[in-house]
């Protein structure tokens, strides 16, 4: 097999800094992305931004060892990451975003976990107590749609409806996970919406949320997959969610009532944690099924859901 | 690459049946499973039962080229159906029950797809209506588990519960499939222990019956994955699951509410199905909460699930 030149041209480099990085992962801050090249629509590739909305190393280009999607790197353990800080660290095999398609960070996870009245600002909008216990739901991974690709509209909904959340992924497999180690299972964050079609998950189903929240395309995530080590207090970020440009969502992290060490502690007494899980940890007020009149979504709406330090994504709804 | 020597004592057999082969699926009567050979633990390999609990034909051995999961099989399509079919035909590459670990037929699904009061008589036993449209919720893939292997009782529930369903398993990719079609996106039937810890499913988590439902090893499935074109009529087959020998449930898949090709195409509205989604499609009566006084499963106990045509499950909770 024949190495990409650019791994060549890399090759002198890496050696020269392979010692200074195996002092390991503390500290290795990196934006993990997968998109395609232009031109080349079937192959995922992973990549590492060199900075939010900046150019992207190509690591299958850097190391044609590493694996093609986010999940099979973070399957490696250390040993992907360090190669992606290498990746990092070396500034060759860029790739300039005019040249890529972003997909979502994670694609194909075993779970989506979602958690529902998680903001106390958001039981407050709705006259709803604060919840003792994490309220787990779930989509399927069918519903995974990229960070700037289009929101389906589904014609057997009528009620279709924004929630931004801040994301998390796992990093290792665990079961039974304590509270106080439950962060180094988390590979990192990210931004989600949790599109809902309320009139499916609140009055049809038998009320079981699962339908409503799982069409095709109802989990818009991305732009990166920012590891635990970039953010610098994930429960003190500003998230908002603007349709068509209007701030309809404006709160903060500090509103969740189950953080993250508590959610993975929680849903691993269940169910074994594995690499590439996706957690969504709930939705803060301003959605638009509890205005007044209610507002839903409909074709050519833009949603940008933002959250400080981890980026931005952009949907049309289609 | 050397081929294994019994793929070399095969050439000449599958040369000759190869033409006979190639009219077509139809009547390709199977019985796909997956199983580990002994000492070979870490390796997944698809194989073909050359009648219900008989020799496997290992289809690996057979053709290298054949994928080592079901999953991936049913992804190549007629292909991958039509060369087991060969397999079985051949009588060659036959491993020894004795040799083999059975796994479940399908593992790694990207959906399990559960179906909630599906069975006139399972509603009629809690005084519950008859639906008028499927109760859809799900598990995740965590749950499954080998058609022999254990059933795992969590300390976090007191109420846990079996329930005997017939699954079947998607063959290829649709949306918005229509019902006439949709027994044809259908690879095959198999049957499913519904395992649920009542108290998590009824009375905590907000109701939405996700966690009750999904713990880890919470849906034994086997013990294979049986095409449609094996099984006569898969809307009337006796149904039956025994307690430590004692028969606790026995029905007929006739009393289902919504068959197969509805439940395809009702689902396939809101998502894309592809190969491996694995659907459970409910359960009859019998269950243990609604016993009087009600029963639950208890460390020691073996609890049997029986399908005709398709076969029988076994597994001890511990």
């Amino acid at each position: 097999m024949r190495l990409p030149l650019c791994t060549f041209r890399t090759l002198l480099f890496r050696r020269q800094t392979a010692n200074q990085q195996r002092r390991g992962l503390s500290g290795a801050a990196m934006r993990l992305v997968q998109f395609r090249r232009q031109g080349d629509e079937g192959v995922i590739r992973v990549g590492v931004e060199q900075g939010e909305g900046s150019g992207v190393v190509d690591l299958k280009a850097f190391d044609p060892s590493m694996p093609s999607t986010v999940r099979e790197l973070l399957e490696l353990g250390d040993k992907g990451l360090e190669c992606a800080q290498r990746a990092l660290v070396s500034g060759q095999c860029v790739v300039e975003r005019s040249n890529i398609h972003l997909l979502s960070p994670v694609l194909a996870p075993e779970k989506v976990v979602c958690v529902g009245m998680n903001y106390r600002d958001h039981c407050l909008e709705q006259n709803a107590p604060i919840p003792t216990e994490p309220i787990i739901f779930s989509k399927f991974p069918n519903a995974i749609t990229g960070p700037y690709d289009d929101i389906t509209l589904p014609s057997e909904s009528q009620e279709v409806d924004w929630e931004v959340e801040l994301a998390f992924v796992i990093g290792r497999r665990g079961k039974h996970i304590q509270e106080e180690e439950a962060l180094s299972y988390v590979a990192g964050f990210t931004v989600a919406n949790d599109v809902s079609a309320r009139d499916w998950q609140m009055k049809r189903n038998g009320k079981q949320w699962l339908l409503g929240k799982t069409f095709d395309s109802f989990c818009p995530l991305g732009p990166a997959l920012v590891t635990t080590d970039a953010v610098k207090d994930p429960h003190n970020l500003n998230v908002r969610c603007l349709v068509n440009g209007e701030t309809v969502q404006s709160s903060n992290t500090d509103q969740m009532i189950f953080k993250t060490a508590a959610l993975v502690a929680w849903v691993s007494k269940f169910v074994t944690l594995t690499p590439g899980d996706v957690f969504l940890t709930g939705t803060p007020p301003g959605v638009g099924v509890f205005r007044k009149p209610p507002v839903f979504l409909k074709k050519g709406d833009v949603v940008e859901c933002q959250i400080d330090q981890i980026g931005s994504i952009i949907n049309k709804v289609v």
